[in-house]
Order: structure tokens, then C-alpha cells, then sequence
């Protein structure tokens, strides 16, 4: 009866209130209110929307639905970032033993491939005997020795969102600012953060490619972070094309890998950096250039130390595909256009995402390219390389690349980071 | 993937196109679409409307997800009437053997109670033996020898509103008037009809109380018929107070057979020979009148005939109650007030009516009053009785039914009939 009596006020415009959120959250985790009663609550919430109490009420509840860490006994500033998700995005990979490797500590939660974006979890399970599925407990101890632990949700954090995760997914109702926000947060919160950096992605590849909706996303989670004790500051960045040189898992762990050794693709260097320095500065490190550590081998370290300790082997070779297949540039001049979400789909139909959340991904699947957005490039060489193992994808892969590349058009890209939002 | 599309589709304000209902309609009754899936869709359709097509589209597809009784064959203009629900409305009792006793036949498919309301298939097997359950042929065969059957809704019937129906009501999605009108209209073109008389409340005891809403409903079922070749015509009519002197099971069936008989309460006949003049003007017999079939015993054969053939004993006692529990008028003069809803609550808590769809009725328990709202009443002598097989239940009664009498007080009623309402 509960759940149809605030199924009818949503409906109808009205509000439910926090100890409400709380009892739906845990009745809905435990089985007690069926799919369908949820899958009706959620479109109406879709539809009439939540205010700001409600959303922090929501995100509150799925908290509370779970287990948290608890790491303030470390007595280190604990700092995370959040991405929205976008096409060749390997910054985690970098950030997190580069923040640690300056004395931050950095828990960081990630998720799987989504569609035609791809899932930090996916790319690190390309490196050999890496294991994200560390317990709470495994992830606090190896936070506290070596400053970060890159793990994936694990079952005791926010099962009410887990599961309302996947009743949105197939219900349609995922593209909600406040389901959304309260979704993302409710995880985030659950690492016990002192501070929370967002990459708000916009432009084809993004998850909401438009700019008024980030903003609005961006608002709502700063919103919540300051509801629940974690100051957050997001960065808004380009997702107009894909980022650094490739898209996919063992080609992004490859790339992120030559950043971390003092070199890669400037873009990527450049947003992992100013995500860094943001990072830093919540921590009260201003003192520290995140730029030093990529350069003089610290974040490597770092980074190698995290590998072993999860089970990985940061010496192996990455897993390489059985067939590349080249794609030439069609002319001569600046490349103006390379579409992030047109790549995307391609390296998702080569293999490296996943169409129902159940699938394998192909490690080896993605897409590499040796110039992007703003560089000069030359009819006939290679522009596009596509890596797979079954041969069989390529066709529908270059097929999603149709009209993604421009040469020396009019376009004009975005600036890799637009801008600076601060909580109020 | 259907089901998702569509969801979103509705969801953000588009339409679902005739061969997309009927595709889901189907994979619904089919059990290839979720329950949690079909109810965010609902949620949708609520919140964003449907327009006549779709609904029309709608009414069509939950018609051909199953059988329909085939009775042109028989020759007969073939006349129903659907009431949207009141307290202590036993028209349709009266009315099926009244209109066949004239020539007309009248395949009727009833519902059970619901809420506060009741149900006519509840209140016909109070008649010891009366079968509700016949097959479609045996109630064609019925139908082609008497002129009408009394039946349930066969599971061949528009089994995709049955289904949806359900989840409607787990889900806070019954109240939307495209989705009333085609989980109606879906199962009353089943019946082959050439002809449709609506009875319409409104007033605290109808399911929907509102007199623009009411119109509003009647207009989409008005277009809905005349959309599907089943010409109708409704009357709006009073339910602020109850129907004639009697609101549960036995004790309906009891007042519908006196006004067989020719007697009964001014109300009820009123309304009966209204409604069955409209049915039979629908069917080309302006010619004949049916208050004379009361007057003369026609109606009361063919009612007796009715019973027979589907196992009841027309001569049988109806169930008497184990208690009865008497409330004397509050004060001399005229009655202005007897609250239908609070008389439906009261019959309902008595045992007339069911918590949840699987839960029997019990055929004696109810409420009768010796006055209906206009007429005289003195302090202290009997106003309404209240009958139970468990005493227990009257104090619950008792209190729905705080607020509900006013006597001699400036409330005006409602007239019977407020309003004909023709295609256009």
C-alpha cells in the first residue's frame, strides 16, 4: 500500500518525503515492492521531476541501503573525480595513482562500459590478472598503504540504486537530471570523500550531449555533494570528439600508460592534469604539481604498486587483436572533425562494449587514430586503425564511421575545457 | 527492444501508432513483455494522454489480443448498457430481462465489486446456484433463445486488458480516462453490439466523482463506438446519494425483483425505464414501452427464464444475515443527505465488497435504508440497517458513515437524470 499511495502523489505532482524515500529504498533492495510498482514510481518521477530535498532524500536513501568505507582514520584528504562518461576517456587510469602518488587519498569506484561509452572496469581488466572485485575491507586496507584502490561497485554499496539502475535501463527512465545525480552521488558519497571533482562531458559522444542539461547536471550533483558534507567542483569538457589517440580497453591501458611515463597525447595529459590540480587543491595541496609527478616517475610507481597489488602484472604484454583493419585519411588539410560518438559505436560494434549487461567485452576491440581534431593529416595515410577479433564486426564499425571525419571544414572545435564551476 | 522504444517515445510526448499497440498488446498477453516494462509505459500514457487515434488504436488491440461472441447471425438488434459503477445500482438485474422481454437482445458481461462500488456478477450469486462463468458459445446459445445472458468476463475476452487492468490497479494508473475508456470499450465491442447506452455517475459514490471529467470520459467512449461501428449514447445521473433503498448483495437482488414485479423504489425504476428506453430507441423500437413490460409480468418471465437457464432458482430465499445492527434517524424532517460514498464504504466494510481481487464477498451483507434523499424522516425511527454475518465489522461500518446523514439541512440533491448526450 505504501508504494502505491506514493506512486499516486508523484503522479500527481506532489512530493515524497525523506523517511518515505528511506522506506522505498530499502523495501525495493529487499524484494518487497515488485519491479513493476518501482517501474511506474520511476517514470513519474521522470516525468514530474524531484526538487532538491527529494533528490537529496533519494540519494540518502540508496546510501543508506548499503554499506559504506569508512576511512577517516586514514588521516589523509580523500578525493575522487567522476566522469560522465565519453569515447577514448582513459583519465582515471592516470589520476588515480597520480593523485596518490602525491599524498591525496583517492578511493575510486568505477563502472562498466555503457552503451557506446567505455567503462573504466573494462579497460583495467585488459591487464592480466588485475582484479577489480576487491571486498570493502580489501579496498580500505590498500587505500590506507598505498593511497588508491580502483575497484567497481561492489554488492554492499547502495544496492537500492544498483538495482533501480538496471529498472531504469529497461524501462526508459534513465535520462532524469535527478536520478542521474542522485544515482552517481549515492556512490560516491558511500566512498567517505572529503571532496568530489566532476568531468562533465558534452558534445556528440557525452552521455546528455547538450549543454544546458550538463550544466543543470552539474548544479544538481554540486547541490548534493554540499547536502552531504562532500564539496564537489566540476570541469566542463569537450566530448565533441574522442580523447587522446584511441578508444577501447587494451589500447586505452596502453595509452594511459605512455602518460603515466611522461609522454601521451597532449589532450589527455592536459584534462588529467587540470583534473589533478583540481583534485590537489580541494585537498588543500595547492603546494604540489601533479605535472612533476608524470614527468619524474612518481605517478608511475604509483601506478605500478596499484597494478601488483590488485593482482596485476604491470610488466605483461596487453592483449592485441586478431585483425586491424586501416582507414585512410580522404583528403589533405586540418582535420576538423573526428565525431566522438560515430567512434564510439565503432569501437562498441568491434567488440570492446557490451549490448546487454551480461556480455564479455573483447579487451583487444577499440579503435586507435594518429591525429585528432585540429591536426593536419593526408590523403590516403592511415587515419583510422580498427582492432577486433572477429573480422566479421569491421563492416558495421566502418559503417558507424560514415560522415564522422572532416577535413578542412568549416567546423570549429570545442575548447577542451569550457569551464569552471565552483559550489556557490 | 519494442517495449523500450515505445516507452520513450510516450514518455517524451509522441504517439504509439496502431500497429505498435497491437503488437504490444499481444507480446503483453503473451507474457513477452515484463509487467515492469508495460507499467512505466501506463505511467506514461497517464501523465502525457493519448489522442483519439491511439485510443482508438488501443481499444482495438486489446479487442483482437482475444476472442469475441459472434451473434449477427441471430437477427435481433443487439443492445447493452455499461454503468460506470455506483452504490446500490441493481439496473442491470432489472434492465436484461426488461429489454429482451421487448425483442431486443442483450448480451451482458458484467464486472465484479471494486472499492466502494459494487459488482453485478457479486450480487447475481447471492442466487443460490447462478452460474456467472458460461463459455461464449453457451452464452450465444442463451442469447439466441431467451434474448440475454448474465456473464463474467470470459478469459477469452480481451485478455490483454485484463492483464493491463491489473497492473493498472497495482500502480496507481487506473484513473486516466483514454485507459478507462479503452479497457471498457474493449471488452463491450467484444460483445458484438449494434448499440451502446451508457449510464454515466457522478457525485461522491462514482468512481469518478467529477462532473467535467465525467462529460469527458463520456466524449472519448461517445468516439470510441462510433470509431469501432457501436452507436452510443449516455446519461449523466446522480450518484451523491445511493440508488434506490438497498446497497449490498442479496439484499440488491431482492429490491431488483420487486421492481420485476412492478413495485420497487421510484429511483431505480425511474433510471431502468430511462436506460431502457435509450436501448431500445438504439434498436428501432420506439414503438414499445417498458414500463409496461414491468407492469404486466413480461420482464419478471424473462428475469425468471434468465436464472433458470443459467442454474439459478428464481424461487429460492436469498441469504439473511447472522446480525443486523439498526440506525434510527438523527432528527425529524426532510433528508437532504445520505452520502453514497460513506453508504458504499459501510456495505463494503460489512463484507458486500472485496480487499484484494481474490477475496470472496459474502452474499448477505449490505445496507438498506427506509429513505432515500427528498423524503420525510422522524427522530429516532429506523433510517438505515445495517446486515453482517460478523458483527464485528459494524463498528468500522458505523464510522464510515459519520457525516454521511443530514437531515432537513440546505443541501440540494442532484437530479436523476442531469444531461442526454448524443453523438455528434
Amino acid at each position: 500500500m505504501l508504494a502505491h499511495r506514493l506512486i499516486e502523489r508523484k503522479r500527481d505532482g506532489g512530493r515524497i518525503e525523506p523517511g518515505e524515500w528511506r522506506a522505498l529504498a530499502l523495501a525495493y533492495a529487499k524484494g518487497h515492492i515488485p519491479d513493476y510498482q518501482m517501474a511506474a514510481l520511476l517514470m513519474a518521477c521522470f516525468l514530474r521531476g524531484l526538487d532538491r530535498t527529494e533528490t537529496a532524500a533519494l540519494t540518502e536513501a540508496m546510501l543508506q541501503s548499503g554499506e559504506r568505507l569508512e576511512l577517516a582514520h586514514i588521516g589523509k584528504p580523500r578525493l575522487d573525480k567522476h566522469s560522465t562518461g565519453g569515447v577514448g576517456d582513459k583519465v582515471s587510469l592516470v589520476l588515480a595513482p597520480l593523485v596518490a602518488s602525491l599524498g591525496v587519498a583517492v578511493p575510486m569506484m568505477s563502472g562498466r562500459s555503457l552503451g557506446h561509452t567505455g567503462g573504466t572496469l573494462d579497460k583495467l581488466e585488459a591487464i592480466p590478472g588485475f582484479r577489480t572485485d576487491l571486498s570493502l575491507a580489501e579496498a580500505s586496507a590498500q587505500i590506507e598503504t598505498l593511497g588508491c584502490a580502483m575497484i567497481g561497485q561492489s554488492p554492499e554499496i547502495a544496492p537500492a540504486d544498483k538495482k533501480m539502475y538496471a529498472l531504469r535501463d529497461a524501462t526508459a527512465t534513465v535520462e532524469s537530471i535527478p536520478l542521474i545525480a542522485a544515482s552517481i552521488m549515492s556512490k560516491k558519497i558511500a566512498e567517505d570523500l572529503t571532496g568530489l571533482v566532476l568531468d562533465m562531458k558534452r558534445g556528440s559522444g557525452a552521455f546528455i550531449p547538450e549543454l544546458d542539461r550538463v550544466l543543470e547536471l552539474a548544479d544538481v550533483m554540486i547541490k548534493l555533494g554540499d547536502d552531504h558534507g562532500c564539496p564537489c567542483v566540476a570541469l566542463v569538457t569537450a566530448m565533441d570528439r574522442p580523447l587522446g589517440r584511441s578508444a577501447g580497453n587494451a589500447v586505452e591501458v596502453a595509452e594511459a600508460v605512455e602518460v603515466l611515463a611522461g609522454g601521451g597525447p597532449a589532450d589527455v595529459v592536459e584534462l588529467t592534469v587540470a583534473l589533478a590540480r583540481e583534485m590537489l587543491a580541494a585537498a588543500g595541496r595547492d603546494d604540489v604539481d601533479p605535472a612533476d609527478a608524470l614527468a619524474d616517475g612518481r605517478a608511475m610507481d604509483a601506478w605500478r604498486r596499484m597494478i601488483s597489488a590488485q593482482g596485476g602484472d604491470p610488466d605483461a604484454s596487453l592483449p592485441r587483436p586478431a585483425e586491424r583493419h586501416v582507414v585512410p585519411a580522404p583528403a589533405t588539410g586540418t582535420l576538423t572533425r573526428l565525431d566522438a560518438y560515430a567512434v564510439g559505436v565503432a569501437a562498441w560494434r568491434l567488440g570492446a562494449g557490451r549490448a546487454r549487461k551480461e556480455d564479455p567485452v573483447a579487451s583487444a576491440a577499440g579503435v586507435t587514430w594518429t591525429a585528432n581534431v585540429g591536426e593536419q593529416v593526408r590523403a590516403g595515410e592511415p587515419l583510422l586503425e580498427l582492432h577486433t577479433d572477429e573480422p566479421g564486426r569491421i563492416p558495421r564499425a566502418l559503417e558507424a564511421l560514415e560522415g564522422a571525419i572532416g577535413v578542412d571544414t568549416a567546423d570549429r572545435p570545442l575548447p577542451l575545457i569550457l569551464e569552471r564551476i565552483d559550489a556557490p
